[in-house]
C-alpha cells in the first residue's frame, strides 16, 4: 500500500502543514505546483527531502486561487485549464529533476479534485494534459470516478485512492463533509480502516455495509490537528500487520 | 547572425505585440514564462507556432510582477529569485516538450536583466538557475555583463546580444533610454547598424566612436508602433548583404 | 435615459478598449476595481476624468480573477464574495473622493453580473456589500433579475439596464452570445433600438415580439472594434429624438 | 503611550500571529491592507474586533507582493505607489465604516517602511497618498526618518513610534537585524526599556548611551513565539508604572 499526503501548501511567509515530519510517514507526496499554494523555493525544498526519503513526488495541480487555496470550483475553459495543468506539471517537473529525482504522478487538489471527479469537461482537461506532457505519468484519484475513467479510456494510469479518515456511503463514495461520520478523528480507527482497505481492499460505509475499496493508494491529511499523529498510527498497522508500506510509482 | 525579441506578453484577455508577424521575422523567441507576462495558454500557442517555423524558443524569466510588467527592480533573495527562474524555465520547457521541441536558451527579461547585467547577487541566482537545470542551455545577455562573466565563469555558455534599435556609448553600453539617441526609430538606419554589427562586429556610438560589438544575436523590439516592419527591415538589409539569419542555438 | 460603459479595464501595461473616447459619450463610468481588471493609477486617471466631464462614477465590482477577467464562474463562499465587494467599493470610492466626487453606484462585472442574476447566494452577497456600506448606492442591473429582486427586497434602489447592442427573447431576458441574432453588430440598428427603449420603453424580441424593456440605463460596450463609434450613434440618436442623454444618479 | 502591532497579516487559508490575543493588549491595530497580506473577510474581522475594544484602526500599506510578504524593496514610480496607497487606504476605510469606526491613521509596513524611512520618492509617495486622500490621518512611522520629515513639511502628523523589542544605536536609529543585541528577547527587559521611553523619554542603545526617545506608540511584533506574552508584560509594567495606555489617534 502506497500512503500519499499534500505537502508544500504554505506560500510566501506562510506555513501548512508539518512537511517535514510528514515526509517521513508517506511514500508519495503531493506537491503543490504554485497555483492554489506552493512557491519556488518551497517546492525546492519538498522535492529535495522527498527524493532523499526515496518518496515519490508528485505534481498537486490547482486552480489558479491562491485566496481561495483552490477550493472553490472554477468554471474553466476546457484550454485554459488543460495548459494551466501543464503549467504546474512542467515547473515541477524541473525541481524534481533538480533534486535528482523524476515527476512520477499527478493528483488534482481540492475543487478541481472534486469537479474532476463528476464534470467531464474539466476531468478531460487534466487527463488531455497528462497525456500530452507524459503518458506514462499515472493519475491519483478516485475510483469510479468521470477522472479515472477518462484517464483510463485515454490509455493511461489511474491510480485509485482510498481515505482512512473519512466516512463512506455504500455507493462507495464520500460523505459530504458536514454529514455525521464524514471524518474519521480517531487515530486507532483510522488505523484500523487503512488496514482493512490494504489487507481486505474493503471499507465499511456509514451504514455498516462493507463495500469494495480496491486502493492502491490511501490519501492522508496533513493540515488538521494530530495529521502527523494519525499519518504514523496509520503506517505502524500497516507495518504490524505484516503490509508493506512503498510507492505506488 | 540570429534576430531575437520577446513574444507571449499578453496575460488573459490583454494582448501586447504581434507575435504571429514577428515570427515570420526572427529566428529566436524569448517567450514569457508567467511571471511578468504571459500565461499558459499563450505559452503553449507562442511554443507551437515557434517550433512550426523553426524559431528557437528561449525561456524570458522575469520577476514575479504582473503589475509591474518585469520592470521594476525588486531586491529578491537570493534563493527566492534563483528558484522562481527555475520554476519558469520549467513550465516554458513543459509546452516546448508538446510542441516537439526543446528550450533552447534563457533571456532575462526588463528589470532583471538590468539587474542581472551589474549585480552579483542577481546575476548569479540566474546563472545558477540555469546551471542546476541544465548546463548546456546558454544564457542570453550583453556582452561584457555582470551576468555574462558569470555564465562563462561557470562553465556556461553566454550568448552576447546587440541592439540595432537603441544607442550606445563610446564603453559599449547603452545609452539610457531618456539620452538623446537612445532611441534609433529610423528602420533604415537600424537595418544598416545590424548589417555592421553582423558583417563587421561593430556599432558607432553616439558619439561616433566605432565600438566593437561582436555579437551572436541582434534583439528587436515587438512592443512598439512600427516595431514589425522595422523588423521586417533588419531582416530583408542582413539577407541582402548575403548574411544568414538563422537561430545561434 | 443614461449611457454606461465599462471603464478602466486595463492592467498595468495592458490596455483595453478607448476610454477617453467612450468618457465623451457615456453618462456613467463602471470603473473596474481591481479584483477582475484595473489597477489604481488607472482607477484614479478614469475617475478624474469622469469626473471632469459630470460623467457619474460606478464601482465595477468583480471576482478575483485577473487571468480571466472575472469572466468566469467561481463558487465564492457568500462571506468572501460580500467582503470583496466591499473592498473593491471602497478602494474605488477613496479615487472618487481624491477626483472631488462621489461613487454613485455598484454594477457587477462578467460572471459575477449573470451569476448574480441567477443564484441567491451571489446577488445576496453583492446585496449585503452594497447594503451594508452605503444602503443610498443604486445597483445597476437586469430588470427581474434575482440581483435586482434581492436589492429591491432589501430596500436598495436597482437600476435597470438594457442592451441595445443584443438580441432579446421573448421573455425579455437576452440571448445567449452564440445564437444568432445575439450581436447587433449595425450601429443604424443599435440607435434605433435604443431610441425605442428611451422613448417607448420596448425592445423588439429575436422572435419579432415587442418586449417591454423600461429601462433607465443603457449598456454600450467599450472592447468591441468599432465600439466608440456604434456609441456615438447611440448618443446621437437619442439626442435627435428629442430624448435627454443624463446620468441616472 | 499607545501599544501597536501589525494585524490581519493572514491569506486566504494562511493565518500569522494571534490577533485575537494583541487585540486585548494594544491600543493601535496595523491591519493589513490585502497587498503584502490580509483579505477582504480579515479586514472586515479584524476591523470590527477592535471597534469593539476601543482600538483604533490604522492602515498598514504596503508593496503589492503577496509572495514577498512586503518585505523585500521594489522601485516603484511615484504615481504607482503612490496610487496604490491610496486604493489600500480605501478599501481599508470601508470595512471601519462596516464596523462604525473611521480609519485612524496609515503606517508603511516592511520594506516599504524601511524605504520611506531614507528615500525621497517613496516617502514622498506615502505623504502625497495620505495628504490627498485625507490631511487629517497622522502617519505612524520612526522619528527622524525621511518619511517623518515630509509628513510634517505637508503639514500633516507624523506621531513618532519606537521599538521595546529592538536594540537602538547611540544615534537613535535602530541596530540592523543581524548585529548582536538588536533583538531584545527578554520580555522584563522589553517592558522595562518601555517604561523608560513613556516615563522619560529615552531608550539605553547597545553602547550604553542613553539615547532621547520621545516617542507616541510603541511597536509591538505579533508574529514570533512569545510575542502575545512579551505584548502583555509592556503593558503590564506600563501599567504598574501609573502610565496610561492608550491609542495616540
Amino acid at each position: 500500500m502506497d500512503l500519499n499526503a499534500d505537502l508544500g501548501e504554505g506560500f510566501g511567509v506562510w506555513r501548512l502543514g508539518d512537511d517535514e515530519a510528514l515526509l517521513d510517514v508517506i511514500t508519495s507526496a503531493n506537491v503543490a505546483c504554485g497555483f492554489h499554494a506552493g512557491d519556488a523555493p518551497t517546492m525546492r525544498r519538498v522535492c529535495a527531502a522527498a527524493a532523499e526519503r526515496n518518496v515519490a513526488v508528485g505534481a498537486q495541480v490547482g486552480y489558479r486561487d491562491l485566496a481561495g487555496f483552490g477550493r472553490r470550483r472554477i468554471e474553466y475553459a476546457y484550454e485554459d485549464l488543460r495548459d494551466e495543468v501543464v503549467y504546474q506539471i512542467g515547473a515541477l517537473a524541473a525541481f524534481c529533476r533538480l533534486a535528482g529525482t523524476r515527476l512520477r504522478y499527478v493528483k488534482p487538489h481540492g475543487a478541481l479534485y472534486n469537479a474532476a471527479a463528476v464534470e467531464e469537461l474539466q476531468a478531460a482537461a487534466v487527463v488531455a494534459a497528462v497525456g500530452e506532457y507524459d503518458a506514462e505519468l499515472p493519475v491519483l484519484c478516485q475510483p469510479g470516478s468521470v477522472l479515472a475513467q477518462l484517464t483510463t479510456g485515454a490509455g493511461l494510469r489511474a491510480v485509485a485512492e482510498g481515505f482512512a479518515d473519512r466516512g463512506y456511503r455504500a455507493d462507495g463514495t464520500l460523505l459530504p463533509r458536514t454529514a455525521p461520520g464524514a471524518l474519521v478523528a480517531d487515530p486507532a480507527e483510522a488505523a484500523d480502516r487503512a488496514v482493512r482497505m490494504a489487507r481486505d481492499g474493503t471499507v465499511t460505509a456509514a451504514d455498516g455495509t462493507v463495500v469494495p475499496a480496491a486502493v492502491e493508494s490511501i490519501c492522508l491529511h496533513g493540515d488538521t490537528p494530530g495529521a502527523v499523529d494519525l499519518a504514523r498510527r496509520v503506517r505502524d498497522a500497516l507495518a504490524d500487520a505484516g503490509l508493506p508500506v512503498r510507492p505506488f510509482a
